[in-house]
């Protein structure tokens, strides 16, 4: 156990507890941060769990946090403090406000008449022939207009945002064509323009192959290639992404669009080994890339090389819960070689219609028998890795005050209940939205 | 398809339209009413799917359905209607109210700490061992005062009430002592006297066997029955429930309470087939029971009973997912035998922490295979049966307002969507709330 009061709670004088914009007293911090003791990984025995630090207060001052001690430390200043924003949290838990790290969350329509025509006997290739499918999202998104494709996704934005989530990725992938890739990431920016939440946006036309370019993938990968950095130019791009299966594009063609990304110097992520492996994990690896995600088909030796390269392994228990698959991704592996793991909803209208990053992180529990610890921090610390976001996802002095307040016993109530919304408030940038 | 408009629409005219105390216009409905065609076995080919009919307009008064036609019948008449009480529902979808027919939703503490130490490592006999289990709800309900046991039970309530729940079942034994079981039968109805929501009480004292009857089953089980006729004289019981498997009661144990429940004329329900077959469908047959609950194990010669005696069986994917349980329930068998199937919540700290009546059809889906109509009636028409509630779960003339508008496109959203509360209004008793 860390020393946490001698070693990395900061002093306070009258002058910096004056400068603060907010303070937070009498709270329980579930910081996620190394300097207190956060260290998720096995072998290391003097970890504190959830880098937790109780009756704690924290100081904020232009949207980031500017000290942190112990709560008797700060009550002595407490009746000359001038300002009107001191918030009590009355012993409740502080979290880092969540991060949703892998999200198709721009779309149009939805699929819950095939979700149905299934449950009624119907199969994938019933579906399929009727024009379902991912098709039919393409479809509904390439037709609705800018306005009612953002009407659309801001519910779901809205949805996960009430769950205390502060940063959020969305990808495109279901425009295929120029104009309605870039019509999905405008909407994407505008979403962060609007609302009080960071959304990083990740180019992701190697999703699927659209039905113009039938038998004709190359033909396709050449214009992903072409649109990326027009795109980019634009500044719609934070990331480059891939859909790198046999249903979809071989590593081959990602690694052509991987190219061009870093010319650009964007970094790259990958949907790997859904449903096999074909060399995915290690193409992201050898890219540096961020996140390589899903993973149920990872080997160990790929395992090995994200360790080397950093990259983390974004899990997505909704797709598997929604898919019924029983295939489980190699957690005590990627346990053993110390790879990151983050957690995300994965939502998309297809195999993962979820909007719950709580319920996300249950799933990961439950489904994948990860600890709370370690699906928290996949939803904080090490989503904010898979987003390259590195003052966000802790609780430390220079982070972001991106930050959710919770009505629970103690932070595994967070994985443990299912539909019980705790939130009590969540600050982003140092305002309470 | 049922001809609902010749057939089961209503004429209107001036007087009983300037009747009606509140008028829905502009709304689909799902009214899950034999009337309009709702018929959810497979061999009838007349049915209408949800009984649904759309551009509807629902008159009401004194807190009942009091009329129902297509919107062109009432459009007339609105421009001289006074009464400023009337709801364009802008075409969107009006269900039933939602009903939990299952639910152990009183209670103190939560049992997070087990569900992170079994990820951690720890078998159930550890935590047993260490005082965990249901005896440590047990221990912290007849710990709390009614007010502390009433504020942890309200969040969850508050929860269910908006996700459109209007109706919920909520069972004792967490007290199996006189004087516990009485305080969770009256926060039960203290919740129902605070909140618009309709609250049918169980007794469950044979729940599980308190450590200072170890031992001594049958004596604890004279206590069940003695106390019985004192907490009904109190008005504190509406239904009498069990639990009746190898680690809990046996079926001649739980025999001497339903006789017990016969003569005061208490309906009775069961915990059934969850772990094993013990009889206890078949003996909640011989009562007529409400409901058969869990039935992972039911055999074909229980569910021929089940037909007969009218009792619906309640299933609980919750505790289904929580468990990892891989037995199905037999859905097929049901089906054949016409057995109404319910679904709900069995919200609990220890197999089921959900409080999401929207997810559980959701798991029935996803985990069980049923079709969105059955689980969309599982939790209306379906569940008011299995409360014994006949003026409950449809939408039909004489039946009560209690009513849930949604912004979906389509019934089957309300299953296939994880963790987007699509609520826009729920009515109870004739009013919104």
């Amino acid at each position: 156990m860390t020393d946490i009061t001698n070693s990395t709670t900061q002093t306070l004088d009258d002058t910096s507890m004056k400068s603060f914009e907010h303070v937070i007293i009498n709270a329980n911090l579930a910081t996620f941060s190394e300097q207190y003791g956060f260290a998720i990984h096995k072998d290391n025995q003097d970890s504190t769990p959830y880098g937790q630090l109780e009756n704690a207060a924290i100081g904020i001052k232009n949207g980031k946090i500017a000290w942190i001690g112990q709560q008797e430390q700060i009550a002595a200043y407490l009746a000359d403090y001038q300002s009107a924003q001191v918030t009590d949290a009355h012993g409740n838990w502080l979290t880092p406000g969540l991060i949703d790290c892998h999200t198709h969350l721009v779309y149009a329509g939805n699929r819950s008449n095939e979700f149905e025509a299934r449950l009624h006997g119907a199969s994938y290739q019933d579906i399929a022939e009727q024009g379902g499918g991912i098709v039919s999202t393409v479809k509904s998104t390439r037709e609705a207009d800018e306005k009612e494709l953002f009407a659309q996704s801001e519910k779901r934005l809205l949805a996960l945002m009430k769950e205390g989530v502060t940063s959020i990725e969305i990808k495109s992938g279901y425009g295929l064509d120029l104009e309605t890739e870039r019509k999905m990431l405008q909407v994407a920016r505008k979403l962060g323009d609007k609302y009080d939440i960071h959304v990083s946006t990740t180019y992701l036309a190697a999703h699927a192959l659209p039905p113009e370019y039938k038998e004709r993938p190359d033909d396709y990968i050449e214009q992903v290639c072409a649109w990326l950095p027009t795109l980019h130019d634009e500044g719609l791009i934070d990331a480059v992404d891939g859909f790198c299966e046999n249903i979809a594009f071989s590593s081959e063609q990602i690694k052509r669009v991987f190219e061009v990304a870093r010319d650009l110097d964007l970094p790259v992520k990958l949907h790997s080994e859904q449903l096999s492996n074909i060399g995915a994990s290690a193409l992201v690896a050898d890219y540096q890339g961020l996140s390589s995600d899903h993973l149920e088909h990872l080997s160990e030796d790929d395992i090995k090389k994200m360790a080397a390269s950093g990259t983390v392994a974004v899990l997505l228990p909704g797709a598997f819960y929604t898919l019924r698959d029983t295939k489980l991704p190699p957690i005590e592996a990627l346990r053993k070689h110390q790879v990151n793991i983050a957690i995300s909803t994965d939502c998309n209208p297809g195999t993962s219609p979820l909007t719950s990053l709580l319920l996300a992180m249950n799933m990961g529990c439950t489904l994948f028998y990860l600890t709370p610890e370690e699906v928290l921090a996949g939803a904080t610390n090490h989503a904010a890795k898979a987003l390259g976001l590195d003052k966000k996802g802790k609780i430390e002095v220079g982070a972001d005050a991106d930050l959710a307040l919770w009505d629970i016993a103690r932070p595994a109530d967070l994985a443990y209940q299912m539909g019980l919304n705790p939130i009590k408030g969540t600050m982003y940038q140092g305002q309470w939205r």
